[in-house]
This record gives structure tokens, C-alpha cells and sequence, in this order.
């Protein structure tokens, strides 16, 4: 936990009682004491500083001072075909901590159904691992999550218009197809979608349905990932494709 | 388990007799009958098929044919900072997943010494994690895993002489340092040797070791990442700057 995240309906004159796992985390692990500063974040807000103006019990008392600029969201939206829970579980806290601006999570001809009733995908289970996830990072703002439980609808009436301003769309599949730096203008700048396949991959037709909605197609190589790999190798390797500058490249 | 790992010792003319958790896989998980050909490999060997020419009870007997050639060793070095053994379980498996040749867990002045207790140490339960990771990429090649208690013995004795053949070395710290596009010649073509710190960095005194071994000192952004993720993010990102040729590059 590097940074103390607080919901808006919390503060209450400048101040913020915590008593939940946070105040835990200032008592025990940092073993902060009055007086002490601490680096806080409002949900979806900016980022401050927390003075700690009472200790007692079990509970945290805060200062808050959150006049930081809000951080920017991150340029980068990540399309799911929906993985076993087991593995969505550890997705949405890795994709909160390198930053992603909305999730979209899809069914495609290769998803198991019963993914999509798992309690995973309400909402209050998997905050909690978003809010981890930016914990982690010092980040404060909430991926979106968006669910779609039907393929052919959400490709031929959401497809089209949801990723406008998204001008770089790319997608993952394995075979003989050009690497990600071939696949986008380098230095990497503008806003950016990638989609990566279930276990077993796309099926021809959704391939077809993203190429016509102006995705690329792009390979990572021939060592097979799990998805649970390839959303954090990613989200890495666009990382580094934005810090690629016209100096460095050759 | 996309390929099926076996040992020089366990073949016999030609012929292997599992019945571990890789003949539980052929069985319950592929279900495959006799006749039916698997991808195989041998351990630090080459990789080729094997087919099934019995199933009894919970063996699998299979003609193995290794006509493959070796799979290359990947040209990166990973040097780590013990992590604590939970993180370092991940590692293991993920460094196998992604490739590595070799794996250095060395002492620095922030890790905990009882990191080094930890009976993941012992090559019994370290190895079962690499071909884990190996048999997800495809791989044959087991990455060797050298640990150094001391750090200045390390340092000044083995650092100078173990990397001469890694033009390409690497530190991540946090700070005001280039970002990795920025700290090599691209596109990268050269063996690497990355080196990432405890939590909490690695201290003056390390850093300027470090530099006096040839190592170059950049930084992978704002966001703070868990050694477990640092691990994954690093190897992609590495990949990525070998699929990058005069072309992609502006």
C-alpha cells in the first residue's frame, strides 16, 4: 500500500477516520505515529498528503490536504475475452498497478459460460482488487469495467463506436503474424486498445469482426503465455513503446 | 503443460514410462489415446513428439523421437535481489516462462537475511517451478539458478568476470535515470544482463558497484511495481526490443 486511498463521501471537514484494513496498514506496517505525513489519494481524484492527527485503537484519524493535479488515466483500454476466474482475480489488480483506462471483458466462441457467473464480475468483488492494484502503483483512478455477455452484439454495435478515440487497435493471436512494433507507428503516442483471446484463441470470425472494426493483428512470439502473463507483459512492452523517443530509436 | 518434459535417465530405447502428474495431464486433462503423438522435449535437450503406445492404469508409455534441434538459450541474464520466497515461487516459474538463461539471487544491504533460510533455495523445490514455467513456453532449455550470500564478494570477485559475455548490462532503479529505450542501442541484438533491486532500491554504495561493472542505471517509470511484477515486465519488455528491427524503428 503506497498510497492511502479515500472515497469522497469519507472526508468530512478536511478529515478522514479509517478503520478498516488501511488504518491496519498505517498502524502496524508503517507504525506511522501522530504528526506524521502520508501520501494520500481521493478515489478517482487527486493525490495529497494525509497528516495523522489521532491515534486511538483500532482507529486512524487524517488531515487531508488534496491539492495535487489529478493523475492523468492511462492511454491504454484492455479487451478480455473473459478468463477463469482464478485468473481475472489477479488481471484486474495487475492491470490497475500498470494502468489501464477501462476493462472490457467479452464472451468469444473459445469462453467457457459459466465464467460469466462468477461473483468476480460484481462489481464489489473486484473493486477491492482494482483499488490494490492502484495502491500499488501511487495511481487514483479506477480502470472502468465493462461487461459484455454476448459477442456478436457487442462487436457489430459497441465495437464500432466504443474505441473512436482509440486511434492504435490491436489485437493478439498467435501465427505468422508481424511483431507489436511493426503493428503501430513508433514513437507510440496516441491512445491505444489491445484485445487478447481466451485459452484456445480466436476463432476466424471474430479475427474477421476486429479487422473490419480497424484492428491489427499482431504475434508476441512463440513461447505460449497464459493470459494471466500476457496482460502484464503487454501492458509493459506499450509502456516502453511510449518511452521509445525519435533520439532513441535508430 | 504444452509440452511434455522428460529426462535423458527415464528414456530407454527410445521409450518413456510416466506416471507422475505428466501422465495425469496426457490422460485426464488431453485426454489422449494410444496412437496419439504429443509434443515432447527433452530437458536441456532437444524438442520432438512422442507417441502413445500404451495406457494402463495411470502410466503412459510413449516412442519417443527427438529429432528436433536444441532450442537456443534466451540471451538474457536476470540478477535479483533475493526477493522474500513467496514472490520468488512466482519468479521462478514466470523467469522459466518468459526465458532466461541464468537467474542470480545475490545478498544486497535491504534484503532480509532470512530470505536466504528459505528451503526454495534448494534445487529440489526451485527446479519443479522452472520446468513448470518451461512446459507452459514450450521450452526445453532450464534456466541455472547461481545464489551469492555475500554481496561483496559477489560484487567484486564474480561480477567483473561472469558477464563479460553480456554486453548489455542493465540496472532498474527508481530516480531520475533514462527509461530503458533510452539506456541501449536499438534495436538490441546483444546477450543482456538486467539487474533488479529489494524492496526498498538498492543503496549507494550497490548502484555505484554497478556502474563500475558496466552496468547502465534506468528507470521503468512512476508507477511502483512489486518485484513479482517487475520480473514479467522486464522480460517483455526486453522481448519486445528484439522484435524492433531498422524498419519499425522511426
Amino acid at each position: 500500500m503506497n498510497i492511502i486511498l479515500i472515497d469522497q463521501a469519507e472526508i468530512k471537514n478536511n478529515r478522514v477516520t479509517l478503520r478498516d484494513r488501511r488504518s491496519g496498514h498505517i498502524r502496524n506496517i508503517l507504525k506511522s505515529a501522530c504528526g506524521d505525513t502520508l501520501i494520500i489519494g481521493l478515489i478517482n481524484g487527486p493525490r495529497g498528503t494525509g497528516t495523522i492527527v489521532n491515534i486511538s485503537g483500532e482507529t486512524v484519524e487524517l488531515e487531508t490536504c488534496l491539492q495535487d493535479s489529478f493523475p492523468n488515466r492511462p492511454p491504454t483500454d484492455l479487451l478480455l475475452a473473459l478468463p477463469r476466474p482464478i485468473m481475472l482475480k489477479r488481471i484486474f489488480s495487475q492491470a490497475a498497478t500498470f494502468g489501464v483506462r477501462r476493462i472490457f471483458l467479452i464472451n468469444t466462441a473459445r469462453v467457457e459460460k459459466s465464467f460469466f457467473s462468477a461473483s468476480l464480475l460484481e462489481e464489489k468483488s473486484y473493486r477491492p482488487l482494482l483499488l490494490q492494484g492502484l495502491e500499488q502503483a501511487v495511481d487514483t483512478m479506477v480502470p472502468e469495467v465493462h461487461i459484455f455477455k454476448r459477442f456478436r452484439p457487442f462487436v457489430e454495435d459497441v465495437l464500432p463506436t466504443i474505441f473512436t478515440d482509440c486511434p492504435v487497435r490491436l489485437v493478439a493471436h498467435p501465427g505468422h503474424f508481424p511483431f507489436l512494433p511493426q503493428s503501430i507507428t513508433l514513437p507510440l503516442t496516441e491512445r491505444t486498445v489491445v484485445a487478447v483471446g481466451p485459452e484456445g484463441g480466436w476463432v476466424d470470425f471474430e479475427i474477421d469482426k476486429f479487422r473490419t472494426a480497424g484492428f491489427r493483428i499482431f504475434t508476441m512470439g512463440t513461447r505460449i503465455l497464459r493470459v494471466d502473463s500476457v496482460v502484464p507483459a503487454l501492458l509493459a512492452q506499450l509502456s516502453l513503446l511510449r518511452q521509445i523517443n525519435r533520439e532513441s530509436a535508430v
